[in-house]
């Protein structure tokens, strides 16, 4: 698990700027954990603004959490222009399969822009991946079909690496499968611990050599911060300050020994 | 009072989806407390979207907060949608009395929509009564006359149920009025609990089998939450990861054994 | 240190209201902060409401975090209510420096209205300066030349007061520059500690006799609030909860007995 923790090591030593489009709900977690994990934030979302602003960013997170029109607009916008720096795209599909809008928005994404990584819980993964699959507002209802199949499934469809979180989170890259059990029920109760993984895992696919290598320790990283976070707190408001803690102090050492990766 | 402990066991088990069209200074602590009580929240405020989001939703909470007019477009909308379902819809009248805009667009949600329930300060409920009353950006400058008579009235002109927030919250459906007296002043001094109030409403109306005694154990139980908060908080800072701890660890028995309502 | 103490007391016995016109990713934060010094916040942004609300505020913060046309609007709309009311306008420039269009709104806001304070990071003042600087998505990337005559310069060309934030704060109207070695390195490493300040200074100008000592009280007070907290917080994660609180505690005792003003 060596491998994780050099890519966790990487991020301290670069701190890429990580650009994000996200949501008004979770944006400052989001803000704060990338700062946690080592790396630098930054949020905008004006047509104006992201041309310049992905121009000098490491990687750039599209999350549809309250997405508008003209939210919209940016991320095409910022999306081309990470495409032509060839800097990884993070697409959080959040909401996907709950209604139309998100779902079409979602997949509208995919095909203009060449995304790097999916990653989403397994109502939002099912849905893109045309399997039946139920979200509940942001929250998954499930989906049907073997997981590991509908993630690299998928991945190979799209030539990218898909994140289907869950118990067991599960990430492929069309070829590989591989299954990370870090993390504990209580980032479950707490809003936000999605779209946080997802600003990390920009981080993480910033500096990796192999995006999904990338994902994996992003994955495993939160997790194991979960993991100490929840010894600490007592519920899920006193969990959010604790977590982030955790986050700024992970090390390269407890990555490497405590991962709970499965290649499948 | 074993009555309002059965509204929150109900919404542990329903779980009941709300919707939120809310403002961006404390959506997060909207999105969390919603979380914490046993609901699922989900905010949205684009047009394109909230028609179906609010297809699949238990309840619909409009917060002027910090309104514009896209904003207010997409509470129209939704709000149509919500009373063709026959879904309760929460009014906070956030500076309502402060601006004519607030006070204006406060009117015209009330007027085009059947609210379910309005809650706000006595400055905005006041405003909205048509009593003397001052609002001082978004906190309550006083109201003239009797707060029951103001609640009651108002409450029985729109055929809604009303919360008066303060020392002690005053509720009426027009013919019963209730006050609530639980809750701590360190609520006062943090940021947002009164979105957290009605983002909490919202869950409550959305299975009590009578609204106004939904309403009732929505304050009841956040104030005994905020009780419990208050024991461990050491100022605003630590009393809102506290509060959302208290809120996720409330129990029943606690709602029964600590209410304090008085039935006038 | 006594002038600085008296300026806190001044904030809590007035409570000036402070509109703020600010990015979506740190305004909750905003909002406690000007709640636990002691004033009040109010956030709006739409132009149909901002005219209303500078006409009753104390002080206008207008912070260019996540900035859109939109919100441009607004911001000189309530701006030119400011200026007719003569009530401090206090510009936090984030980010500017990092792309031009961010850049390019600063120097707007600045022609266009008469800014009583500009707050910002070494890079971001720098820019402004038209000294060479850099700005890294909104992190200070460093600037060149010598940090007091930058800022002495920068206020007397625009007849404003100047703060620089760093590991001393340099604060100048032009003619006095003064430094501030209050704060911890904690300060750095969570998000939105700038656009705190900013809050802040806004209710510290609202009231002070001298702008310049006001802005000086301010970076003193949360200095010394953040030395504090370190001596509580775990990480990041804890420290905002601990930072809120110790401002929220903070008298103008310690005020006066830990602040490490120089004037140069």
């Amino acid at each position: 698990m060596q491998k994780y923790a050099k890519i966790l090591e990487s991020v301290r030593t670069a701190s890429p700027l990580i650009h994000q489009i996200t949501n008004y709900v979770t944006v400052n977690d989001c803000a704060n954990i990338t700062l946690c994990i080592g790396a630098s934030p930054v949020m905008s979302h004006a047509p104006e603004d992201v041309i310049d602003m992905t121009k000098i960013a490491s990687a750039l997170v599209l999350n549809i959490g309250t997405l508008d029109s003209k939210q919209i607009e940016g991320m095409l916008v910022a999306g081309s222009v990470a495409a032509d720096r060839n800097i990884p795209i993070i697409l959080d599909p959040v909401g996907a399969g709950a209604t139309p809008y998100r779902t079409k928005t979602a997949q509208q994404l995919i095909e203009e822009l060449p995304i790097t990584v999916i990653k989403g819980n397994a109502g939002e993964i099912g849905t893109l991946a045309g399997t039946t699959a139920t979200v509940r507002g942001v929250d998954s209802g499930g989906v049907a079909g073997d997981r590991k199949t509908i993630v690299r499934d998928l991945a190979a469809r799209l030539g990218c690496v898909v994140i289907m979180s869950g118990e067991e989170d599960l990430i492929s890259n069309g070829s590989r499968v591989a299954g990370v059990r870090n993390g504990v029920p209580l980032m479950g109760r707490l809003s936000g611990t999605g779209c946080m993984a997802s600003a990390v895992t920009g981080a993480f696919a910033a500096v990796a050599p192999d995006t999904m290598d990338g994902c994996i320790a992003a994955m495993v990283s939160l997790g194991i911060a979960g993991e100490a976070a929840a010894k600490v707190a007592a519920g899920p408001g006193s969990f959010k300050p604790a977590f982030l803690d955790a986050v700024a102090a992970l090390t390269p050492e407890q990555v490497a020994g405590h991962a709970k990766v499965t290649e499948y």
